[in-house]
């Protein structure tokens, strides 16, 4: 079902934006190669930059040509002109773009959907039913396996590998070197609604996004809903497990890491170097300091100032607090008893 | 990859269910245009009812044609013929079927499944990857983005969207207005199962569905069980976040809103205009109370009768009555030193 | 979108392994049907073990020719040939995997990626938009919905059901009789990083695999990850929730249930017949003896040796004793202002 492909695909309208130059002809037109004006086909970017090739103007076959300002383009074959001060000069800025972006090897499959201008880096590897909307940029070496969605206009970066099913909505943003788990949903819409004098809720529309950074491993099925405005936050070496609910215009810290189930609510900042136990929840609106630690199951639910410190419970209170708490529940029982006996004796 | 297409296909036995007529011929007969008896042609649906035209029941061409109870067709060229008392009056219910189903543009991607006789309203946007089994409903307007699963027989409401990977189960009904997330899945089996005198368990099978109502939003990767019989109820306005857990044959009253990774037990009913907190719990055949509040993480397990209080705790109390059991909690390892203190006093 | 069709096919080099010859020829030439030789096309197998046939090896049309060490092959039109001992008695060797994997009816769907030497069920439904990876194993009468994913060498056993969307990681095997939820994520990477000196974490490699036994039921958007080395283990007859957290190299022991939201952290062991309540965590490397009853929201962070006790609270205790103790923390308020009216006798 897969076949190795050599794919360099630019549309007129996209180099003609990289070289700054004034197009003419079909913005559409599509490039997959670069040739010099005497090989060149219905398929190639060519140019005329020397006086002495300037009679291919008339006969040559091209997807898109580059001229100077002035040279008449009387060709048939020539499906679109791009116009620029000195042709010569924009090669080398064409040819960068091209070996980054084209030349590579990629493993694309049959049944696979990539959007209209969206640049597939080198050496991706994209399986049969993968979704990739438009202008969106897959880096090199990018593994996208069956049934990834990514959105319009997502950014994906280099070495990045997203697993079978996970969904990234448009405009997204994920680093490099980064592994998403399968099922995870990146950019769903935070929860956020205005309540209304009738009881019900007007949704609040959320025009942000998500930016993960670079090395970061995000679980299976864990949801990372996007910003209100501006981004929810997911920055380098942050580590998430399974099942993770992180809400919109969230920050985690770099190199945080959290276990399954973990929550937490909406616009909370969490310092670096945190370690969040499976189940524990953080409300919304808070700032954690760095190197905090908190235990499975605990609700924090103010602030943490002072960095480096434990918390546990429900509330989370200090957890050498908690400890000492738990240990004097264990005796409350008897206590009640002592008491009473201690009440007898007294009053009588 | 997608397509502006018109789409309006029904089959002769959708046709005569609509009429009520008799059916002679191919009931799979497909039809996709209404045409005048003399520009029929082998995918129109036509009639004669007046008696100046019955000799094209001779000549004509047609997919359905659709005449009075006795008048003779010879013609070779009509895949089906529906009988009816009287073909005219049969016109405006067809005409208004018709207008609601079949006269929009419609965008269905070229790599999608809709299974035999479903049914696309107008302008619904359908995205390559995505499964609709059959005699399924797919209303006006509706927007299925990649991956998304909808199962045989499922209704899905006017102007809904579903994003990439939702999972809907066979039966289930959608809303109105109503967007769900990715990952999402509604109508999976409830957990039921009959413990038998091996240590086994013997699957309980699950008969029912999940009724989502209008204006509701479901969040990423929740699950909604189906109802061992009849249905799961979301109703209108509900607002559920991502990874909550609503199980088999419960009820979530209008514009109840809940937080994420909050998890509520087969059979309960939940009242209207609820709030619950994230990760909290709510245990199986309970009634909550309209306009009831439970704090992150607390576990409701009984019913809650008087309406509008708040509730917290692990068994949630009274949330007032909680925060006292809180404060004293936090007095009670100097309590214990001073009852030993008093003891000695005391005693010695 | 579907169509029933008769697949048995199996390469060169498959067969040559389970008869243990010496392959000439093309190992990857497909058989699609067992043959005599005089009926023989190029998709057959067919083979010479009575002298009386061997003049075919100069005629016959093959995709493999079964012959003994000696016999000279001189046809063209073979396109590989295996050499054993005595070919007549491989015959009832092939017989049996023939009738095992080849020879039913199946419903295989028309966009569906069947990865190479993956060998299919007899009676197997395979949607559309299913991806099976390569050297994978499906039984007979198993049904895969759409956007399964199944990845390179895995098993599914007989009779088993993945519902919509399920992923399941390569080299993880399912047993038979076992339904698996939409969504469900088998074989994701463990929540394994070492930590480094600059504060980042480097991931440890998961080689392991999930195995799911017999008769399993497990729920939508349930994670179950794959084991460092060796395997997670889901034993038979094992019932989980939605949306539930099974971490690297845990094991859970037959007919264990557990509800929703609940989390088992790496490496611990649960024996048989546990009830695991709604939202209850586990910690790591634990022990939990067979018939343990852990409550809703509890966290147990202590092996349990002592079969069929209850368990409750954070950290969970024995549930009489911390219903005890909840009980005691409800007096305790009153108790303070007691104490108080005390201590103003005893020193007042």
């Amino acid at each position: 079902m897969k076949k190795k492909i050599t794919r360099m695909q630019f549309t007129a309208r996209q180099i003609c934006e990289v070289i700054n130059g004034k197009l003419e002809g079909n913005p559409e037109a599509i490039v997959s190669k670069l040739s010099k004006i005497e090989e060149s086909d219905n398929s190639s970017l060519t140019f005329i930059s020397n006086p002495k090739y300037e009679t291919y103007a008339e006969s040559v076959t091209a997807a898109v040509l580059i001229v100077n300002e002035s040279l008449a383009v009387s060709s048939k074959q020539v499906q679109a002109v791009i116009r620029v001060a000195d042709p010569y000069s924009c090669l080398s800025k064409l040819l960068d773009v091209y070996s980054q972006a084209g030349q590579g090897k990629q493993e694309v499959a049959e049944w696979c959907h990539v959007g209209k201008d969206t640049i597939l880096g080198n050496n991706v590897s994209i399986a049969d039913f993968v979704y990739i909307g438009k202008n969106a940029k897959i880096g090199n070496n990018v593994t996208l396996y069956p049934h990834v969605y990514v959105g319009d206009e997502c950014e994906i970066g280099d070495d990045t590998i997203l697993y079978s099913g996970v969904k990234v909505y448009p405009r997204c943003v994920i680093g490099k070197r980064t592994i998403i788990h399968s099922g995870a949903v990146i950019g769903a819409d935070g929860f956020g609604f205005a309540p209304q004098a009738d009881g019900t809720f007007q949704k609040i529309q959320h025009v942000g996004n998500v930016v993960v950074g670079n090395d970061v491993e995000i679980g299976a099925n864990t949801c990372v809903d996007k910003a209100t405005l501006g981004s929810t936050l997911i920055k380098d070496g942050v580590k998430l497990d399974n099942l993770i609910q992180i809400a919109h215009n969230v920050e985690v810290g770099e190199n945080t890491v959290m276990a399954a189930l973990a929550g937490v609510s909406g616009s909370t900042k969490i310092g670096k170097n945190n370690m969040v136990g499976g189940q524990a929840g953080i409300t919304g609106h808070l700032v954690i300091a760095d190197g905090t630690k908190i235990q499975a199951q605990a609700a924090v639910i103010k602030n943490i100032d002072t960095p480096n410190k434990g918390f546990s419970g429900t509330p989370a209170v200090d957890a050498r607090e908690h400890y000492r708490q738990l240990a004097a529940l264990k005796q409350l029982p008897d206590l009640i008893k002592k008491i009473a006996q201690l009440e007898k004796k007294i009053n009588g």
